[in-house]
């Protein structure tokens, strides 16, 4: 039990180090899954789980049976009335976008909501026809079917001129790519890859979705204004487009009165197509673009009416679901569906509490398809680009984001606009990839240059922060204690040597280098009998010893970079008191390293050896490293990785930075290694002896003539 | 002063929320640089840097005038003369793994030298044909250079009969690709991008190393049993070139004493070419790979030796001294250089102290082209088949590493796998490109599935560990502490917010739905006047009160997600203890919850709101939520998106874990939470009355009939 003294902190135990809490307190053995026994568990197979199995595949199981005909089928029917009809509309709308005849839009509207209604898992989404996913079906389609007179601005003639070769090979196209992105999505969907939405991140999302508003705004601008553009089709064509917009307006706008229309409708169905093999090879990539996308809006509104009804909707059915319908609805001449948030907007507000109501929204687009379709062939085809840009204003207001992204995180911010520049400039679908990838490259960038700090103790109790940030600081002299904030790996290992090199003020190895180089000397000395060893230490008889620069070679560089070893010497030397003249080494004050290592998740191979290689440099000139604040598991990992030797030790584990200074002040010699670093009552010291003039000279002739 | 007592960790001092800690301590108004700051620094520009950049861009300027004659020269004489002869044998041979003639060797060995002598900043590495470059460009040669009869296993003899034309196109093409990774160096390294080589990680270079060790291998066998094999050119070939060697193998060895040789040696230079544009558009993927591979081990082989002898070497100097040679070099028909590592050893262990040792290689190898070339033209091909070969032992001998690093890192062996895969079955160049990205995709992996546990108090101090690992915890009834040990970004809140929802055992949001409901009955039940107030809280007056399920419409049910309010009610609700009959609410132990964030590197604007959400979620159904050890900026962060408002405040931060523990202690009401969540000695109490038979059926009545 804690008992809380008033409002004080008050704690008294022993130091501990890593090794010497887990003398205290007992560690429980536990058992960690080895990757074999996940996969046992994942491969496992049993009656039961096959029923869960196929259960799941065929939701509409579950959710019938227990349909409250009473208390729910009224709302139902209403729902599923205003949905049909605003789907009707929709779908005329949408498949402007698509450059195909208006009337296949009710087609897109109508197959894929029957296959939905049996597979899908969300009660309350519209499945049909979406203004991005239907722009981008567009892209590919003007890109495969030039219009008929290349270069001219004719396209829009041709389909009224009702050139139906060309009409027909667009609707092939769209129903071809749709047939693909549906087995796409089916394919993920069967190997559970319905995680990858959780790669879209809001500013990806706000970021796409205005270049698709600015696509689609861009592209239906021609519809409304009556004007003769191709829509544009590949990479850096909306430049074009927009610019051919403001060359054409002037002169075109007078044929406004000779407006377009929805023209003839089909009455009935059309035989299913059977999808045209070389056409998957030219769009796989944009149709990986459309089966993501497609996939991405449904689950994102599907999930946000779970959440609000609190039912669970499982990513990987809905991708089985989707893959399905587009196989579905494509093979019958449809164009690629997800859902439109206002359509389904429309479906939850009048009430809808199921797919029945998706299934009575599909009869009311299937009586328009075989019974009254006339009625709506009088209607203006710049009716149905106002309804379809009446979505984008949304969408395109979404720019304002930028301001507020900037104040509030770069990377964010950089992510949207970058999102948005892809997208515009490389289309849709491959900018929806560069997007993602891009983004993920952000999160490599924010560990990879970690804010690093060197902290002092606050307030003379267990408080460490930031030495820059308060004034009343207290730092250990000879300590130094280093943090920092993010895993190290092999992208910036190098960048935190850089910055603990900055922050204790020199490079370690240098030292080791500079002490084995005076080292050599100081035994050169010895085997000439030039210095006398007192209980003090040792005695230089010579004054103004005189060494040439030695050229060393490659073996005896590597030889530099060994530990300094004292042990033959019948003395022991103190590298920061006064050497013989002409042997300089730095005097270093450090003679503890802290690393505050709490907010490091991880190490990689390549870092741990870096690692190991800084402590080693530090630990060669007599620097104590200590690291804390990791968790258990850390070290486990280290020692599985053979991280210790005799050198690095498992002992430089402490569990907090208090822990580690207490451990420093206890130790007696660190109180004599901080008097001597001072230069005070220092152990020993090399007295000068001034009566060496000649054996000086003795001394510097056989080192001249080496070389 | 902090003055240890012995072995013992004391601390007394007040209990700190962030914001208490603040008013303690002063903190310093520090001035952080802005983006605007950085901007001006980078673009300022002064007499100084100018001369700083222009001295940097030749660095011969600083060496060559310190250069010891006396001392050095004589090394780099003798090292020179070595690494001359290696280089005259190492360009010839290297030069079939391009399938080009040996004699182009010889240039790539020259004229890359005489640049970088100039513009180099490493004082010992030898420039030239490096096996894995020449490998990649002959990968293009071949793809873009058909052997003349296609199909069949002619290239040798094409060689051979000395088929010039095809020759001269094979040399135009390799140099064009090496005059092209030359200009995307300089470009590279104008625009300071010398920082990619840290992308490529150990485990990477040694799975990308291996399989161009392989690929090496299966090239070169053909030269050493002198059988008629077309290199493998694109991806997948590789296997083809295997399943050839195999099936030629029997029947061609019979031909081995008719042996290829060198022959014909072109005396002096030729003219220089000029590259193909059109080749420039064809090879632009593999040229950048090229570039990459050739700067990268340049740039590590650099590395070892700025190490070992201690002097500065610039990765963007480098960039575009390697371009220039690349460029020069491709100019006059040699093909991209970098260094081999056994060149440079021989460099290096000769005594080779600077550049003008490779200069002086130089000029070896040019005595060679112009002079004495027809010595070397009976030279075996196969005798330089194996020499390449020599040095793909200690490659292929890395394949060891798969098993250990599988036993150390996962990651780091799924890195190894991908990258020889990629490397393999894409080729060299899109297969670096691929497995980089992977590589970066793996630090997203691994933050993105963090360890999450669940902590409590070991040992009754201020330590705070895994709730699994130690078997004597403390756990304060009603607390739990949660950890999460990773930055929490788009891709991983949903993740962390599932893990909590788990570690705590209810979803908070479900709570508060189901008391928002309660509450709408009991107000029902105030109002028609079945509540009696008493001072103790309320009693209802009735038994057995029935409600319907109300069927919610879609704002109802956004009401319930809102917080609850109970200012109008005359009474306090006690959630824990029992309700009216038939309301009946989950009952939840958990009154405080304590998130260990010392981890927690970043948030991005995504999770941001996640988490928000998250708190919002417990803070209404009274959970109070205590963020820990974050450091200072992550607060700052936070109140600079916005994130603080009178619901979830800026006061939920403590510095420790401890701190928190203590306030939740020493608060009054949270002792009561802890009585009243246990049942005994509750407050408010429902008392039942159980004369209302009557009365029950007359409320029971109008509210059925509501539907």
């Amino acid at each position: 039990m804690i008992e809380p003294i008033g409002n004080q902190y008050i704690v008294a135990r022993p130091v501990y180090s890593a090794n010497a809490f887990v003398e205290d307190h007992k560690k429980k053995l536990r058992y960690h899954k080895t990757f074999l026994d996940n996969l046992k568990v994942c491969c496992s197979c049993s009656t039961q789980k096959a029923k869960r199995i196929a259960l799941s595949l065929f939701p509409i199981a579950s959710w019938l049976p227990a349909y409250r005909i009473k208390e729910w089928l009224l709302s139902d029917i209403v729902s599923g009335i205003s949905t049909g009809l605003v789907a009707v509309l929709q779908g005329l709308a949408f498949a402007l976008l698509v450059s195909i005849p208006p009337s296949y839009g009710l087609y897109a509207a109508f197959f894929p909501v029957i296959t939905y209604f049996f597979l899908g898992t969300s009660k309350h989404i519209s499945v049909g026809p979406f203004p991005v996913l239907s722009m981008m079906v567009g892209a590919v389609v003007l890109r495969l079917v030039p219009t008929t007179s290349t270069m001219s601005l004719d396209i829009f003639n041709s389909s009224m001129s009702n050139d139906s070769s060309t009409d027909e090979y667009k609707v092939m196209v769209a129903a071809t790519v749709t047939v693909l992105s549906g087995i796409i999505q089916l394919v993920m969907g069967v190997l559970q890859f319905g995680f990858v939405v959780i790669y879209l991140s809001e500013s990806l999302i706000s970021g796409f979705t205005t270049a698709a508003a600015i696509h689609v705004l861009v592209s239906q601008l021609k519809f409304i204004l009556q004007l003769k553009v191709p829509a544009h089709t590949d990479p850096f064509s909306i430049f074009k487009t927009v610019i051919a917009t403001g060359v054409s307006y002037g002169f075109d706008f007078k044929n406004r009165f000779n407006v377009a229309v929805v023209g003839k409708m089909q009455n009935g169905f059309q035989p299913p197509i059977t999808p045209d093999i070389q056409i998957f090879q030219d769009t796989i990539g944009d149709s990986f673009g459309i089966a993501i996308v497609g996939f991405a809006v449904a689950f994102s509104v599907a999930s946000v009416y779970s959440l609000k009804y609190d039912y669970p909707i499982d990513g990987n059915q809905e991708l089985i679901a989707l893959g399905v319908s587009n196989i579905f609805g494509g093979s019958f001449r449809g164009f690629a569906a997800s859902t439109s948030l206002s359509r389904s907007g429309v479906q939850e507000s009048t009430g809808g509490k199921t797919q029945i109501a998706g299934l009575l929204s599909a009869i009311i687009v299937l009586i328009v398809i075989v019974a009254i379709g006339f009625l709506l062939e009088p209607l203006q085809k710049s009716v149905l680009a106002a309804l379809a840009l009446g979505n984008l204003k949304g969408m395109l207001m979404q720019f304002t984001e930028i301001g507020r992204l900037w104040r509030k995180d770069k990377y964010d911010c950089l992510i949207w606009i970058m999102t948005f520049i892809f997208a515009i400039v490389l289309g849709l679908g491959l900018g929806l990839a560069a997007s993602v990838a891009f983004q993920l490259l952000t999160i490599v960038f924010r560990t990879q240059f970690p804010k690093c700090s060197i902290l002092a103790n606050v307030g003379r109790s267990n408080i460490y922060k930031n030495k820059k940030d308060y004034s009343d600081m207290y730092e250990p002299e000879g300590v130094k204690i280093f943090r920092c904030p993010s895993p190290i790996y092999f992208a910036n290992i190098q960048f935190f040597k850089q910055k603990l090199t900055d922050a204790v003020g020199f490079n370690p190895l240098r030292i080791l280098r500079k002490r084995n180089k005076a080292l050599k000397k100081i035994r050169k000395l010895q085997k000439k009998g030039l210095l006398q060893v007192t209980p003090k230490g040792f005695i230089c008889t010579i004054d103004g010893f005189k060494d040439s620069e030695d050229e060393l070679d490659s073996h005896q560089i590597e030889e530099l970079d060994q530990p300094i070893n004292l042990a033959d010497l019948p003395f022991q030397i103190d590298w920061n008191a006064d050497l013989p003249v002409n042997i300089v080494v730095p005097k270093i004050s450090l003679h503890s390293l802290i690393l505050d290592f709490s907010a490091v998740s991880f190490l990689d191979i390549s870092s741990m050896r870096g690692l190991k290689k800084i402590l080693q440099e530090f630990m060669r000139i007599k620097v104590d490293v200590y690291i804390v604040g990791t968790d258990d598991d850390f070290i486990d990992k280290l020692v599985q990785c053979e991280f210790f030797d005799d050198e690095v030790k498992d002992s430089i584990f402490f569990l907090t930075i208090h822990d580690a200074i207490l451990q420093i002040l206890m130790k007696d010699d660190s109180t004599s290694k901080f008097n001597s670093s001072q230069g005070k009552d220092a152990k020993f010291d090399f007295t000068i002896n001034t009566n060496g003039g000649l054996r000086n000279r003795e001394c510097q002739v056989p080192v001249e003539t080496k070389f």
